[in-house]
């Protein structure tokens, strides 16, 4: 891979593990490198233990790779910018909150969604492999491609691969590549710290 | 620290990071040891690199050390079983999703405050202390003892400190301690494969 160290590890008040600090979203992924199966492999099986309200695992995945109609699928439910480089991802996915249980509301579904997709994050990265998660796309046109029941809502659009060559990216990738990564002050997020 | 050797590892069926598979929701907390406040600071920073959508960062905390009256608020919420082992966590904290900004709904707010709450857990682990986050709560009485805005819900409470014995733990803490860690085939999460 010809890739260019682009380090983009984030600059941390508190001291925190290289994984969290170096995993970011990028938008460049290498369109002709294929997933590597252990690799996510590991990334399924961290998300499959995170933690959820009482045990529920009250999400799922849709896993498609570039090349098949179900990828194309994915990659037709973005919209916006995500369209224009999502597709060179080896690896679209889809995390699924399960919203209702026997037609009971699942109040911590997307909450653990979310759980799920973090571990898969951190565990990818760990593991070479880059991520970068959308919120624009089209839930009900996942749904209907998919087949997907009612207790079923899309809630993010993952692309996962390897990290594509910045050099040769269009000028708008280069540009958000090299944007600065901020964070509002840890002291903004506290509502109360006693 | 008097605690025995107790291993809780995740039995998986892929290799995950040492730290995603050692951590694990403890009922038993240490209820004489303060917070180690490096460590919890690096635990927050953790959760603030976590990836939210367009890094619109929609989630905010409630961080209360035993001994303080935020502490005993957020113990009197808890509703159930919780509220027999949770005070002795040395910090409670509640994650609270900002459902709503300038009057319009955050369709990621809940997802994303679960991603940074699992970076926080992921990092606290690894500094030592242990977690468990808790869904039973009254949601208003937070709100009320917090006054929180009406853009703020709180979605969960989470215990941080360090581990206690289990060896004076009562029985019925034990026992849970020393159930099965099981977790739904992988299988069976993923609704396409391709």
């Amino acid at each position: 891979m010809s890739t260019p160290a682009l380090d983009r590890t984030a600059v941390t008040d508190a001291p925190i593990l290289d994984v969290l600090a170096e995993r970011w979203s990028t938008r460049i992924f290498d369109a002709t490198a294929t997933i590597d199966e252990e690799a996510l492999a590991s990334a399924l099986e961290a998300a499959r233990w995170a933690p959820t309200a009482a045990n529920s695992q009250p999400w799922r995945l849709i896993v498609t790779r570039r090349g098949t109609e179900a990828h194309a699928s994915v990659l037709d439910s973005l919209m916006g910018f995500n369209s224009a480089w999502a597709g060179d991802a080896a690896v679209l996915m889809v995390f699924v909150a399960e919203t209702t249980r026997d037609d009971q509301p699942m109040p911590w579904a997307l909450y653990d969604t979310g759980q799920a997709a973090a571990h898969f994050t951190v565990q990818a990265h760990a593991n070479g492999l880059s991520t970068h998660q959308m919120g624009g796309f089209d839930r009900d046109a996942i749904a209907t491609a998919f087949a997907l029941g009612a207790e079923f809502t899309p809630i993010s659009v993952m692309a996962v691969g390897e990290l594509g060559d910045i050099r040769t990216a269009p000028a708008e990738l280069q540009q958000r590549e090299n944007a600065p990564r901020e964070r509002r002050p840890i002291a903004e997020t506290l509502l109360v710290n006693n």
